[in-house]
Parts: C-alpha cells; structure tokens; sequence
C-alpha cells in the first residue's frame, strides 16, 4: 500500500466522486476554542465516504471478472457505496447486511440497485452466507477496510484535505477521522504523509469501542468486547485491520475517545452552525475537536464528518433531548 | 441593474463568500422525473445566500460611512449575512428584528456581534426605531432586496450556477429560486441572461404569499393579504420590490406556487437524500421541482435551496411527521 495506489485511484474516481467541501463556522471555532475545519464526506454521494472506496474497488476489476458481479458484507455505509459503483459499472452487486441495520441504509441499498440479503447478528454466520453466494454466482468480494483499492479510494478524501489545507494556509494540524476499521484513517494517514506531513492523522472512536485507540496505545491490535450496544453502529469493528493497522501505527498519532452524549452534541452542532445531517459514527470526530480541546495541539484542527445517514427518528430525538 | 454590477460583486466577495456546491441524487431525480440540481446555500456562510447580498452592500460603502456603521431590518437570514459581513469589515452593526424570529436567529445575530432590537410587529413601527436609530448614530440602511449592491450580491449565485451547470453538460433547464422580495431571484435572473440564456430564472412561492407569482400573471405588483401564517417566515414579504420586480418581470418565467406539506416533504428528502438541512422558505424550489412536475419543462431542472436556519424543534417535528 503506498501513494501511488492513492494517486492512481484518485484518476479513476475523478469526475464520479464529489470533492467535499471544507467548512468552517465561528460557533463551532468558539466551542472548541481554535479553528475547526470540517471535511464534510456526509455530502458525498451515497451519504459518506465509502462510495470513495466502493468506486475505486469496483473500477480496478479487469472487465470479465466485475461483470459477474461483487458482494460486500456492511452495516450499510460501505453497502451503499459499492452498490452505486457497481450500477455506474454495470456489475451486478450483492449485500450482505444485519437485518437490525437502520432501516435508511437498507431502503438507500436496494435503491441503489443492490440485491440485499439480511441476516441475524447473533445467530447467523455472515461469512457462510456470503461464501456460498460467491461461490454460486463468481463474486467478487469488496472488504470494508482491509483491502488495498479500498484504502487507496478512501485516501483520496486525504489528498483533498491536503490540498484545501493549503489553500485555507493550514500549515500544522491534527486530522481527526472517525475510525471503524481503520481504511478511511490509513488512507488519509498515506495521503497526509505524501501531500502534506505537517498534518497528523488522528483516530476518534465511541467509548467502550476503541480497539484502534488501545491498539495503538499497547502497541498490538486489541479487540473490542463487545459488537452492538453503540449508536455508532457504522464504524464498530472488531479489531483494526491487518493492513490498516501497520499504517496507522507508523503514521498516526494517538486516538481520542468520545462519549455518546458529546457524539450528539456534536451532531446537533453541525446541524445548528454547519446545517449539514452527521450520522452518530461520522460524528466522533468533530465532538473530540469540540469538547476534547486538550487532547489536541495547534491553532487549527480538520475532522472529517464521515458520513450523514442516520434513521429520521433518531435524528429527531438528538434535536429534541438538546433543546 | 447590470451584469456588470454584478460581477464588480464577485470580486469583492472573493475568496469570502464559499462557492457553494451544486448537488444531486438519483433518489430525488427518480421524485421529480428529470434530474434535479440542488445549489445549496444553506451551506453559504451565516446559512444562507444572504450572505452575499450583506458583504456586498457593506464592502460597497465608502470607508469613512461604513465606520459609523449599518443597520437592517430582517426576520432573521438577512440579518445574519449583514452581521457576519458589517463584523468582517470591522463595521458596528444594529439589526432591528421581529419579536416573533426564531429564536436560532436572533441568537445566531447576536452571536455574529450585532446589536439586536426587537419590535412587536402588531404595534410597533419598525420603520420609525429604525430612522430615529439611523439618525442618532449616522448608520446606513442595508436594504433586504430593493437595493443594487444587494441583488448584485445576491447575483453572484447566479454566476456560479452558469459555470457549475455548464461544466455539468446542462445546456438547457429551469432554475427555481425561493421568492421573497426578489434580490436573489433578479440577481440570478440577470446573472443568467448574460452567462447562461438557456437557463431560465423561476420564482417559487408557498401558497397564501405568492405575490410574485401573481404580480407576473397580470403583470402589476400585487400584494399578499397577510404578513403572518406562514412557515416560510423568511420569504415572506408584502410585495415584489420596486428595483427587483422589472427585472424579474422581464427575465423570468412564471411563478410557481407550493403548499405547506409539500415545502415539508421537501425539506425531507433533502434530509434524506442529500444530507443538508433546510429551512421552510429555503425549502420551496425543492418543492416545486419534486412535486409539480407538470409547470416545469426539461430534463434538468436546478433549484436553489437558500436557507438552512432553522430551529430544531420545527425541524424534529418535520422529521417526526414525515416519518
């Protein structure tokens, strides 16, 4: 995995991706008491950044084998995004998600297209399942983060914060990025690393589910204990990958770790001063910019809001409590 | 009024005023029947296109009058943008406001370092605390539409969505903007006519406060029978502009007219599929392109969702009935 792979994705996704903008917004700037820049990936296509990924898996298929099709295994970020690469390319696109997915992500995937096949956390065996379905039809599995064109997409969101860094004259920064299993961070991590090194990559995970944080912290890959029971649904991973991890641990500083109530307030921060809609996982980030200030050095810090779907309901209850 | 006033504009708001993005999505265009364009300017600085009118007419001022200040009369949206732009520009600021504003407004005012007065809109006479206020301090009058520096601010959007909708291949659309007193709708029509004439500038208004619409039909200003009622508070104004209704009467075609439960719905797809949040009055262009199909002609149409203040808890009810 290296810059190249980044560089090379980027032409691919050029003209099919949406450059995210990088907001900013003096409330948010008095809150977290420096300036916050605001990658916002919630207005990517598909809702977040995962179609970065989708689409640069999906594109680097020679034609014989992506015209039988791809499958992916996702809680619906991740599903959303390969199955609207998929379409563009003509592929046909299978996904395996938990039928306790929000039910935004499972409607968004099979308009995309997708044939969506659920099944049950707790009881079923989603890598039987998938196995089998491959097997039958020839697909081509599409991991969520341990795959190189996966992070190669994913990195290109690091090459644009590079480049809208030095436009905005950020010279030093930490980039935090809401972190599951680790390919968004380590892509953006390689990108900074080429593009713009005087920016840290940093990973914001939900308490009680901070593998890559102690991972880094002890220096090996740690495992969660539990898989369900956050509202951070889309960025709860077992453990960091096996190619993430390595680039992370060269590359990144040390995690930061959110509570769920400071995750809503910050979703309702972006709501009020940025009037953009964050999902709970695509809100760590911008909640350690704003209430973990001492954790973070320098006048600037960037975060990437990493994606936007998120159930109405729950949306309305996060507006609603912080009335 | 002329492009060139306009583009005089542009250069003053450079590189302070954001380009906001020109968005899409498959599920609204699957809504509408065509493919729908969103310029969304909820994402502008203060979270709305009045932003653009505000530092136009405050960056215009010679610098010993801009000194001694502004002042402006606004239900919120305006206030906000001559507020930001009045602080930028080191300009004390007096915004005179309904009582009844929602209350993210008066506060987002005051937060952007405006004197906010309040006045009773049954009893009191804005006009006559606005004069005696003028008067004492020597403030100039920022106008919220019937003002050349202001429609040529506003004017800037329509320079963006030319470039934008070319360098999308649009060759030929409708552009529906959110209507109020009519600085952004002539600013754009005018911005369009010398940089874009296939596309065709369309006012949209909610039903009950349509003078627009009406003013064109029988081609006088008319006005509306009330000045409350309405959700869309902020595009509610008596009647088109002196300055602003020529303009729009000799470039734009009709008026399209929306019901309340359509700028709702409107404002839930644009949750949904988009990821944006937007306020009533910024929300009916949306609602005319999803839901009245038949007044529009094309196969794109482009919609300007202006605003996005909106208080929460309109904006959780919006989510919680829709739902």
């Amino acid at each position: 995995m290296n810059i190249d792979r980044i560089r090379a994705a980027a032409e691919r996704l050029n003209g099919h991706v949406r450059t995210t903008p990088l907001l900013h917004n003096e409330a948010l700037n008095a809150i977290a008491g420096r300036r916050v820049w605001v990658k916002a990936e919630c207005l990517q296509h598909t809702g977040s950044f995962k179609f970065r990924g989708g689409w640069s898996a999906v594109s680097a298929l020679p034609n014989e084998v992506r015209k039988r099709g791809v499958i992916a295994f996702s809680s619906g970020n991740h599903a959303q995004g390969v199955a609207r690469a998929a379409r563009a390319h003509g592929a046909p696109c299978v996904i395996i998600m938990p039928a306790d997915a929000p039910a935004v992500k499972i409607a968004n995937t099979r308009a995309l297209g997708a044939e969506v096949v659920l099944y049950d956390r707790a009881t079923e065996d989603r890598d039987a399942i998938g196995a089998s379905l491959s097997a039958a039809r020839g697909l081509t599995l599409v991991k969520p983060f341990d795959e190189p064109e996966v992070i190669a997409g994913q990195g290109t969101c690091g090459l644009e914060i590079a480049a809208q860094a030095a436009a905005q004259g950020i010279t030093k920064a930490d980039v935090l990025i809401c972190c599951g299993g680790g390919g968004l961070t380590s892509g953006i991590a390689l990108a900074l690393e080429a593009d713009a090194p005087s920016l840290t990559a940093r990973p914001v995970e939900p308490e009680g589910f901070d593998d890559v944080t102690r991972s880094l912290a002890s220096g090996q890959r740690q495992r969660n204990a539990a898989m369900t029971g956050s509202i951070c649904d889309a960025i709860v991973t077992p453990t960091p990958g096996e190619l993430t991890f390595p680039i992370i641990q060269r590359l990144c500083g040390a995690g930061l770790v959110v509570t769920e109530a400071e995750v809503k307030a910050a979703m309702r921060a972006a709501f009020d001063h940025l009037r953009i809609v964050v999902e709970p996982g695509g809100a760590v980030a911008l909640a350690a910019a704003l209430f973990h200030p001492n954790e973070i050095t320098g006048e600037d810090v960037i975060v990437v809001t990493t994606g936007g779907n998120v159930d109405a309901a729950f949306f309305a209850n996060v507006l609603t409590e912080s009335a």
